[in-house]
């Protein structure tokens, strides 16, 4: 076997905890190295777990890992897109959490300092990872799409609900998230460009929201529950619900309707292969979070970023699809609290509303 | 026993012969009497199978026939509301079918008129006809949500998609529908009702459509697949989806969310209990129409219409409600075709465009 | 529409009534005359509710009732072949609740008496009411494997499974039931019967059970769960599993697997179309009782019986057949005491183990 | 991390294949150092892949790899015990695939030579790789029982089902296999033996089975259908169903009823979260053959086995267990070839029937 691509994670709270856990046992064709974190007993549980070098300062890793080639970017999304940059900016591989920012603009600039890299890094290869694209049954349900067995997708549904964490941890959290449809449901809207292809052009954009558990989420323009609607040039359309109190755990389900056919993903969710006979009926558990429905999904991400780096191959997903789906994300967030559509060009220009 | 319900049908299209025979064989407690249509054959074979007067004029039958004392109007939803109001001011009781009319002004004038003859004749009932409110399932998730099982119901999800017609009936149809969200979505604007209360007061509508298989809905103002989001007052919302397109046949469900619980109705959709093991995988059909998912709630309905009418007890649903869902259902098929979100304030009056 | 067919129902304790019921409200062509039982209550009961004359004996109903033109026997399983014959006798149509008889040869007394009276009365018609043939999905499953669409079938199995009654009233029912696999599992021969062809020969039966909930139930030769296997000349097998003790609800579920594919009746048990999705899982609820699974087949069972018997037509099953699944479903138990396998010739004469 | 095991994979066919890349690359605690194998091409695929020295010779693998310390037996059933015992004898740690040999002596010879090594080596793990022991929905559903959940657990079904293999290769098969309770069912045994308690003594066995698609098995004295059921001392039974015809492909599945509950393990197999709407209706495909089923468990099978000769901990199932499931297994095959029930007494030996 050929040497190993050579690791690093910056930011390793859960997630980036679990990243590091694929890269350093999962993924055969990779070595972790080092890990970055300003939170020390992080970085002593890394340390432990994995035998690799630890730092508060992402720069000085960046400095004194000589032989890094990779650089996971899991830390806060406030900080994405400036580490990502100066990953770039190295000429390392990054693979980036999402989403690259809760700003479109931001996330432009990644895709700057990338195109600029490229030219003197041109086996260099930067995705933001949304699982989603790696599970299992997505890429079957995409495959099919692809072999026509739906005819023409053409109205796409999907949902991004989480289990109900009645500590209200996510109050806080949706000060920096970008609000509820850029932190969920931006998957949503990565699998319907995937779908319905990259080159989607948005039309309009119209979504409504509720405070159904967490009033002081207003504090933050965000809500718990919330409707979208997307259009897209050539007579496609979309339909989304993101949620933070399902009651029975983690509910992320797919609907792709084509003109002859429909394929749905998990619309009949389970945590695995056991029915429970009650005096009460028949009951099943399902995932307690995204992690639980994508682990398998986060193992591969893994392993094909590696491949991708490697050999040199092609990523399954483009760079500039992350930024599309940011934009439209945040025009979502904002429709939410506008309570106003929103419309765009082909261009993908915003249509301001005529004012007379 | 006591006596049997008197029952006329007008109007013995598909559906007209279905409540026919309904009543005429599966509701012990009425008695069909009398139909009518203008179609020479219906009339025919009504006579055959039933043994029933027929008439070709709807009110020679009301004149005719002494001992009437219930109408189903299963006629062109054009002359519904007209064939209605005419058995109303004679006193009789009404079952009409869903929409009242395609105008929430003339479903209006049919609630006026009942509640001018219902001073005279203060056991008359009038429905209208929305079946699920007869099916089981629909029942018992009614029933627990009203024990508080989901908590308090906040998001609500449905879907009204036919099993698409190659024959492309459907193109002709459309010009008297009323458009896909007052011929399909009126079912899951009801449900919205019944679910978050007959008093529930819609804030906004907004809706966005496609032909993707018929580009001929376009002359009648119609479309093939929609999506149409509702805004109530107090924090609750409602997606709508409808389609004439599918491929598996009739797939209607419905999903409530609440704050501390989900109810899915019908979302796994299944023609009976059989299972098909092919060297393709595991297969099962479901319901090509609506007829053959909602079959034994349109003779429930028959039989609790019929045992209303006879006891003088409440109906399980109000005239009132048929009027809303068909106002919501217009505005979503405007909105549809105007591209623009319609608001109204708690009075229930539209809030205009503010214009400078 | 052509007359009535006259009706009474002999014993009309709890399933007794439904068949009055049925017969009386949803078989449009019959009519309900009498109801005749030794209990006084259940006499009053049912003339409160369908106005029909009721008797105490039944042989005074037989000679009193002129107009009678068929006969539901419901009562207890003891009197099941008596009542029966005498019904024959008097040139009556029957339909006999399962099973005829205990004994396959008191069942076969009855076919005796039917095809001598059948001699005088050509149109007779007399059945053993098994409710499954009249179930939409077996029927659904039976034209499937009639048109070949799983090859040919080969390999069965089957389970009758009642919902635990804490109250352990089965216990003392056990005395005359015959046994579990004579009470339960002798719908599953049926079905097997009807799979695999009425012609099948049984070539050897072999049972074993527990007594995991009622102990007391040895005292009648009974178990509250049990395993049979049944061999058929000509390659065929079937499986079968009776039980007293489910949990959640009744789980009669059968398959059918054959050389090209396999066909699953209710595999997947639910009241409803309702899923609850709480914080326990998803959850759905299940028939308590065989009623709750085999209504709409019952009142399909009153309707074709009284076609068949008002029309000459052939009913749906043979009366053989009935006394065939009474010889299997004795040997089976007889099996599951004894802990012998029991074999059979091809003629149907058992084999008796060598003696040397 | 501390050092890894080293493990060479004796057999290499596919399954063998399949393990050492297991071992190779996604068993992080393990370095895969050698195979072998009576075929050139294996070997030559094997070092390609996975840069490992190669042997033709079982015993000079043994001799000249000084740094081994476990062997994966995946060679052809007929050497498992032979290959397993030289390992044991060396000292080594074993994992043994499924049966250890089709003779209940020859297993227990294994067993009998591991408790000699176990004196000089205590630290020494010998297993026999039961896959299903590892499986996430197999553990839950043990967990569960562990519980109480189900209460006391008193009823097992499991079926181990093939998707039939047109070109007929089990026939070839067959001859070595020790026949289709050895090859197959022996997992549901296995199953059994874990859920009922390692404990359980069996009471009796009887079985039957049909060639439906292969007559030539009986050359063999096997067949393509069975069905077994198996008594337990304390009033357990089982029920057994194994097959090489499954059109849709491999259908393993269990359920155990207890006295409070029942759960059920893949009674709904499926082969991902997808479900295609079509109009034929809604299907989804299931896996093709057990691996497909069971490569997480294979997985997972590896690493476990590799931390507990690390680690020296107790591995999860006892080399007692594997010898009585074979025994089972053949006396159920035999059972299935003679049409006799075999009884054994508490202590385990048979019980021949009493010839006068």
């Amino acid at each position: 076997m050929s040497e190993k691509l050579q690791v690093a994670v910056a930011g390793i709270g859960r997630m980036g905890m679990r990243h590091a856990r694929h890269f350093a046992t999962l993924t055969p064709r990779a070595e972790l190295i080092a890990v970055c974190s300003p939170v020390q007993a992080e970085l002593d549980a890394a340390q432990k777990e994995f035998g690799v070098r630890t730092y508060r300062d992402y720069e000085e890793m960046l400095r004194h890992e000589k032989t890094l080639q990779a650089v996971v970017v899991a830390s806060a999304t406030t900080v994405h897109a400036e580490q990502a940059i100066k990953a770039i900016e190295k000429g390392l591989h990054v693979l980036c959490e999402k989403p690259i920012s809760t700003s479109p603009e931001i996330s432009q600039s990644v895709v700057t300092a990338y195109e600029k890299s490229k030219k003197n890094h041109p086996a260099q290869k930067v995705i933001c990872g949304f699982s989603r694209r790696f599970d299992a049954s997505y890429r079957d349900a995409y495959q099919r799409m692809a072999n026509g067995d739906i005819g023409t997708p053409a109205v796409f549904r999907s949902q991004t609900c989480d289990k109900l964490d009645p500590s209200g941890f996510f109050v806080a959290y949706a000060e920096f998230s970008g609000g509820i449809f850029v932190d969920c449901s931006i998957h949503d809207i990565d699998l319907a460009l995937w779908f319905f292809g990259e080159e989607s052009k948005v039309k309009s954009v119209s979504a409504v929201g509720i405070t159904a558990v967490q009033p002081d989420l207003r504090k933050h323009n965000d809500r718990d529950n919330a409707l979208g609607i997307i259009e897209f040039y050539g007579g496609k359309i979309a339909q989304l619900y993101c949620s933070r109190m399902m009651a029975a755990g983690q509910e992320d389900c797919t609907e792709v309707t084509g003109t002859a056919g429909k394929i749905a993903v998990n619309t009949q969710p389970q945590l695995n292969l056991v029915n429970l006979y009650e005096p009460t009926g028949i009951r099943r558990e399902i995932p307690a979070d995204y992690y639980g429905r994508f682990q398998a999904a986060f193992v591969t991400e893994a392993n094909e970023f590696t491949a991708c780096c490697l050999d040199n191959t092609r990523p399954p997903m483009s760079l500039d699809g992350a930024v599309k789906a940011v934009t439209i994300g945040c025009a979502l967030q904002e429709s939410l609290i506008s309570g106003k559509k929103i419309e765009f060009d082909e261009s993908g220009r915003r249509v301001e509303q005529a004012r007379l």
